[in-house]
């Protein structure tokens, strides 16, 4: 987010020597009092006066209630300047069919979404939300349609989706709808191709991204940052969706980041491999997996070009 | 350091709602044990290859040996492979003759810089750990050969030195030593046109540009990367020293940075006060204090040019 121009305030809801999918870590977790004290000190000195706030990971469920009050603080605030603040939350809550929070914290989403302008679940997350197993472009539909109609939620992002197709070169799709003023959804969906490996933080990446490029199509639109929840006119179709451009430049982005750090991680793992030789003790095994996680590390700092100068490949479809 | 090209990874020692400058804060602090556990679990996940470390503000002398003894093991890795690892420690104590950290910090202090490759204490810190009072150019350069000396200290950057000069424009000096192979020191002194205005995180900004910069001199060196603790051979003048290159950029790119600072706090200040008129209830001149704390915040993610492409304006010059 600063790398393309915002002021941002980070409020730590944990502090790990590194991201869990090493498997191990070590460090603190803030708890809800922490969380609220922080945002008490900054109102203190003025400093509250956030355009966007973004939510990601949150370590249970007393804490995902603190992060809502804080939104639905600066959401009460903005009130009489309709669209002066916008949420986008993430509710991360699991993956692959698997919660990987405490289940406390899938009421506690329930009860907070009501208020996000944009959601981005995965998946998982979005047929957890709607009560909808998504097997198909059908129930797809639906998840989104149930998220809109019953807890009134403008924007819906669901980050990945795969259905099995047998033959297929493997693929991922972001689907995405902005509602109508009477609730309708308008969607759109995006393909990519799979890169073949297990990346940690993308999810963070994509929602980081968001926010700023969908801060930037609504700019780029005449008076909507005006409007409440920046909910574009009925007349804009699906594709044309401010939420469906930014979602484009997000995905040039990412693939175009994500390409260059397998082919950094590939090197690097063959060069373990060739000074390590193979070896198969216990111990040699948990290193291997270890470097194999640290060699997929992102590769941000170095590639901030592919942030700032997204090329478009892959365009948004009505759905 | 990221905007720069480099891969950080941040060890939190506080996590407050806002800088002190605002004279209240929120938050909580890293206990020593937090500090000790989080450096193991990257020791752990093999994340612990580091090839410099910069320590900054700690909370108290338990924090400061806990971060020595990371530093200390960082270093013991390296002792076959001299340059490998190098630190840059700020021994943040004090200012402006008052000490704002507890009493035992200061022995904590004298005992890990014998360990640091790089200091950069301000005037009042440099008195504090050479036990030389500084008032002129002499006395400075005592102070720097006793640190030399006494702490066999590699690279010393004195961050603030301001002798008054009646009748002269306000400037300040930044001066710094390399020592030679007899710990003989080669000081350089830069000055530069003060800024009238009160900015937090410049000694922050100062420290991670030097990092950066003083890595890229010497990167640029012949061999010198090789070289243990950095230090040019005996040949190379103060005003050569890649201390001395680095410092400049450094400088270039922070008065530009804090000129523009200045420029829209100004601009800032006079919006709220036409808006707000002269009121001067207690409540007002609180309020007051708090939103010139926050004009005057250092203005960085929008002026990343700065940073990037320093042009040297103030060049060093033997002392």
């Amino acid at each position: 987010m600063q790398s393309l121009g915002c002021e941002v305030a980070a409020l730590n809801t944990v502090q790990f020597s590194n991201h869990l999918g090493y498997g191990q870590a070590k460090g603190t977790r803030a708890t809800a009092q922490e969380i609220t004290d922080l945002y008490q000190g900054l109102k203190d000195s003025y400093l509250d006066d956030f355009q966007m706030m973004l939510s990601g990971y949150l370590p249970g469920a007393a804490s995902v209630e603190a992060v809502g009050t804080i939104a639905r603080d600066l959401k009460y605030k903005s009130t009489m300047k309709p669209g002066s603040f916008f949420w986008v939350l993430d509710p991360v809550m699991g993956d692959n069919g698997k919660l990987y929070v405490a289940e406390d914290v899938v009421p506690a989403y329930k009860d907070l979404i009501k208020d996000a302008d944009l959601i981005l679940p995965n998946q998982f997350e979005a047929e957890t939300l709607s009560g909808v197993k998504i097997v198909d472009m059908e129930s797809l539909k639906q998840a989104i349609t149930t998220l809109h109609e019953q807890y009134r939620i403008p924007h819906i992002l669901i980050t990945s989706i795969a259905f099995p197709t047998p033959g297929a070169t493997p693929s991922l799709s972001v689907v995405g709808s902005t509602f109508t003023s009477g609730a309708e959804p308008r969607i759109f969906g995006i393909k990519i191709p799979a890169i073949d490996c297990f990346f940690s933080g993308t999810g963070d990446m994509f929602a980081a991204l968001m926010l700023v490029r969908f801060r930037e199509a609504v700019h780029n639109t005449d008076g909507l940052m005006q409007t409440a929840a920046w909910v574009s006119s009925d007349e804009v179709d699906a594709t044309e969706l401010p939420l469906a451009k930014a979602t484009e430049k997000v995905l040039a982005s990412m693939h175009e980041v994500l390409t260059r750090t397998k082919k950094q991680r590939d090197e690097e793992l063959e060069r373990y491999h060739s000074q390590v030789g193979a070896r198969d003790t216990e111990a040699d095994t948990k290193k291997l997996k270890l470097v194999t996680s640290k060699a997929a590390e992102v590769r941000l700092v170095r590639n901030l070009d592919c942030l700032k100068f997204p090329e478009v490949k892959f365009v948004a479809e009505k759905v």
